[in-house]
């Protein structure tokens, strides 16, 4: 099971425009990249912000349109919103707010082993990288520069330095650039955090955890 | 012969970070990438802004250090500053403001078929971007983020986008995007704006450049 952020963005970094705008993006003839049915059938839970919510409501659903739309994903996804927003009929959401690693937790159990999509936004997906729960950074780079707008990862992730893992290239409009989240290197000798260091005797030379 | 802006970028969209720094950059035991020589034997005349320059002198060339090194390019460089900055003793360096047009003709002059490289920052490669005098970016993604700093191109190139040619890997840590900036489309029967369409007879049907 593996926590994915995997976005569209522009060459310079944004992942909206200033008015949460995608027209930049959905003006490319080729369509979402071709990987995107493999990765979202491996997907087992979803998290998004209120404004990625709301934009798909809009764009999406088009809730309240004389032709309305389902909600496109079957498994369950989790909302990060402080304040009430609409909800979709029959779609599997649930809103929360606040502290996303106990969210993290009841989406690993929902997910079953598959992995766990963090939609966006930028913040949203910071915020589970800042307590060690981000595992890659799969973002769809689109053949455009915005200027402005929605920051991609409004975060400082250079020491130590993401892993790149491979570079593909869909027509002349994508590139994906697929990132791991290194883990912070652990002394030779030290139990990872995660482990229960405490259990083993002290008296044998092992360094505190 | 092309108009290049080369630069190294984090995935977020900067070229510096919020104190002008490159640390973030120079960590990878990597270097830089492998075709940079190649690049470099191909230009033939280059721009920097002055905050680039700057770096560079404190940086490279260490200038008012015990050890200063020389300037690293023999081709001629153009620094655009409107304030004085220190010359570099046996450089060949032309400092100029203002407009990027005027300059941009005396690098093709000096560059004689070779490649003009606009160095950096983001700022003046869009200035010559605006005046439809940029051809290709070609920008190498470091693996990391930065979520502030120096951005890497301030200005909106989404209609036409540009063209994706290529995308290169280098080891874990860059990923490098080569990028056609598209022309805007010419009406069929129409000229371009750089042609002499006045030096046609008026009273031949043709449209009005």
């Amino acid at each position: 099971m593996k926590t994915q952020y995997y976005t569209a963005s522009s060459l310079d970094g944004f992942i909206a425009d200033r008015d949460n705008g995608l027209a930049w993006l959905f003006q490319f003839s080729e369509g979402p990249p071709g990987d995107y049915p493999e990765f979202l059938e491996a997907v087992g839970a979803l998290a998004m912000g209120s404004t990625t919510y709301r934009w798909m409501l809009e764009h999406v659903v088009r809730l309240g349109t004389p032709t309305p739309q389902p909600w496109p994903y079957r498994q369950p996804t989790w909302v990060f919103s402080s304040r009430p927003v609409p909800e979709v009929p029959g779609a599997d959401i649930r809103f929360v707010r606040g502290d996303v690693r106990p969210v993290h937790r009841a989406m690993a159990d929902a997910a079953n082993g598959r992995n766990l999509w963090i939609v966006g936004g930028g913040d949203l997906a910071g915020q589970f990288h800042d307590h060690g729960l981000l595992d890659e950074l799969i973002v769809t780079i689109a053949a455009v520069t915005l200027g402005s707008g929605a920051p991609l990862l409004p975060r400082t992730i250079a020491s130590p330095p993401l892993r790149l893992l491979s570079a593909r290239v869909y027509g002349e409009a994508y590139a994906q650039l697929t990132y791991e989240v290194r883990r912070p290197v652990t002394p030779p000798g030290s139990t990872p955090a995660s482990a229960t260091s405490r259990s083993l005797p002290r008296n044998q030379g092992q360094p505190n955890g």
